[in-house]
């Protein structure tokens, strides 16, 4: 017999089905007992009356495997609308003791830690697994939004030869007796690679030996990056960060509306155009509104970008805000200045729902500027010869951005902490599972 | 005006149009001269017939960055039957010096070592790009294969505890004072997400600090992997696999076309069921066509693969043929025994072209499978703590497999080497660019 999904068997009433699954929980009731069998996509209630079977079934540990044949019936009071009646039973492999947390209710109790050190076994609770489903669906949506755009998806080296971005945050390790390091972003390799394909994205792991120990940081994450050539500036560059973000939307609400369902998640709305603030602007609504001193700030703070969170949705019902032209000073080397007033950049910040998700903007793409910009920041030339080569022959105007996958994925299915949206968050201290 | 590709010039006959992209070559000939412009999809030929312009297009570098104003006309002498008028150029970005290499030719003449070392400038030739073109494609359609049958996206850590797959081939490097690795791949997690989504694919990179060097070993590599649940043994993978394959094969074929033709490269047919011989039987048939003496032989040299895959393509004009049931002795722990006969195993490699692609099969699914498995190999329990947890607490039978991307395009194209089919390798000698 074919295997029957659980979430099928509203449609396969009055026949008999196979399902396949976990001993999610026994309900031994006085007259009747309950076996939930949970697979991929959800679960089913499956009525046992026959007492052997249940003595049987209560001698298996919770996420026992098993196959249920059984017959499909309407029952209003059931969860789904269904039920499964006159089920045989096949174990298919018991588990060798209870689980680490009782993952049949409905919504888990332990703590984090507890939920991260078991998270082969507590990913598998529903609510877990959906965030999941959101960010694989997520990755589809930004991949198809790129390549509808005419972008090639790139896959760049993480072990490197230098430690180019940053030299104190870097993993390094040994490769054949030479020293490596692992790749802080592909920014380098994907804005060369602009030179070759114009419109290249990649999702990849991105590396931070960053000790720093925040429910918002991770020392490995997911980075979503685009570059694009022939830009006119930043601009060119935040259109194309907002389609891929509507079509991370976009792919969330086709793959895993079921998901947000059971989250009760709310999808943003991406406006056609997100609205923005010259960075200046920003500090001058953030100094109004709160009293503080900003003059000369060359950043904005997490409680800054919480604020201009909710003043984007209450001016204009916006989960989303630019923050555009930052401070030259606080941005990387390659930043290309604000042609006008070259103490600003042209580029930005995406703020979602009060919290930083992309970063982007429009690059040098002049040779000498690099050269300049290396020279006046103190920087050797030498660890960059690979990258400079691209702009020695002939770079056009280019910008990108990197969205962080597991801030999104927190941020959308509401989860304070990113490791929560994470499988297997690698942090300060934790190295496994 | 908006920019118009190269590649749509044919239907804008008699049109002004702008495009955009590199001087690729200027031919100056005694009446009249060609500036070929490339960009990110072809070459488009514009006539120049301005002495001035001549001139001052002759002092630029090769790969300077033009945008060239101009009219669209029909020219049966010309490349793709259109050329470009009346042109007016713009230098949007100097090249500072001549390529590295001429990059106008039809086929780079330099050796690997000059195109690798050169790689952000050479990869821009057509031919080469046009490798990668098919790569992108290759991992589309790989994950549209999947997605259609039920699998999830995940992505998991590349920083891991303990080198669980193999002592000695595994980069090791400093995490916050602690030892950290690369991981060699994602089995042991994708695996236990089996037990999370059924069926789950990735596609990242993978570590490997084996000391070969040979023209089909990378230490980074790009691994399509996939895992699913509730199989009845590696037949149901070696099904999943050709449909990924296939998958593969279409997406190049829909997404790339263009890259083959340039290429002269041909794409595989995927059989519906593929051709397939039990390990023994593949010695004695090789036994028999070489008179060497096989018996006993764990695994396949590479000579074998290779006369194999032209057994393959002889008897069953096959691109590919899987050699199933490789001995036990072969295959890592987690490997599932066939079971009436369990020296042999439930695995498989698939050949693509006389070459391993693919390696795959069945594992064990049973706590006590793994423990006893594990202490029949010498291995200790602690370091697969989290792995084990899985199977602890209930895991179906599952299998998967993984396919290397860049053997895959390297066969696709027709290149010898898989540095070839690598954007910026890495290898023994080699961390950059």
């Amino acid at each position: 017999m074919e295997r029957t999904w659980t979430t099928e068997l509203p449609q396969r009433c009055g026949e008999r089905v196979l399902l396949k699954g976990w001993l999610h929980r026994l309900r031994r009731l006085s007259g009747v007992s309950f076996l939930v069998l949970r697979d991929a996509r959800g679960l089913a209630q499956v009525v046992v009356d026959d007492p052997q079977l249940v003595t049987s079934l209560s001698r298996l540990h919770q996420e026992s495997v098993l196959e249920v044949e059984g017959t499909v019936l309407a029952e209003a009071q059931a969860p789904a609308g269904v039920e499964v009646r006159q089920p045989t039973v096949s174990v298919i492999a018991a588990a060798a003791a209870a689980p680490p947390v009782d993952l049949f209710r409905p919504t888990l109790r332990a703590q984090l830690p507890t939920l991260l050190d078991h998270a082969p076994v507590t990913l598998r609770h529903p609510r877990l697994r959906a965030r999941f489903l959101v960010a694989s669906a997520t990755m589809a949506g930004f991949r198809q939004a790129l390549r509808g755009a005419g972008f090639v998806e790139i896959q760049t080296p993480k072990i490197v030869g230098s430690a180019t971005e940053g030299g104190a945050n870097v993993f390094s390790l040994d490769y054949f007796g030479r020293r490596a390091f692992l790749a802080q972003s592909p920014q380098l390799y994907k804005q060369t690679m602009v030179g070759v394909f114009e419109r290249v994205f990649e999702v990849g792991p991105a590396f931070r030996a960053e000790p720093h120990d925040t429910p918002r940081h991770l020392n490995e994450y997911v980075s979503l990056d685009a570059e694009l050539g022939f830009v006119r500036d930043h601009r060119d560059v935040m259109a194309t960060l907002r389609d891929a973000v509507a079509g991370m939307v976009e792919g969330v609400r086709d793959e895993a509306a079921g998901a947000l369902d059971l989250l009760g998640a709310r999808l943003p709305e991406v406006p056609e155009i997100i609205p923005s603030l010259h960075f200046p602007e920003a500090l001058s609504l953030l100094s109004e509104a709160t009293g503080e001193d900003l003059s000369g700030e060359p950043d904005l703070a997490p409680a800054h970008e919480s604020w201009l969170g909710e003043w984007a949705r209450r001016e204009h019902s916006s989960d989303f805000l630019f923050v555009t032209g930052y401070p030259m000073v606080k941005r990387p080397f390659y930043t290309h200045p604000d042609p006008p007033s070259p103490s600003y950049s042209n580029s930005f910040d995406l703020l979602f729902r009060g919290q930083e998700l992309a970063t982007g903007g429009q690059r040098l793409h002049r040779y000498e500027d690099y050269l300049a910009a290396l020279e006046s920041r103190g920087l050797p030339v030498a660890p960059f010869a690979g990258y400079l080569e691209a702009f020695r022959h002939g770079m056009p105007p280019h910008g990108g951005f990197a969205i962080g996958l597991e801030r999104w994925t927190a941020r959308v299915v509401g989860v304070a902490n990113i490791r929560e949206a994470t499988l297997f968050p690698r942090d300060l201290s934790r190295l496994s599972p």
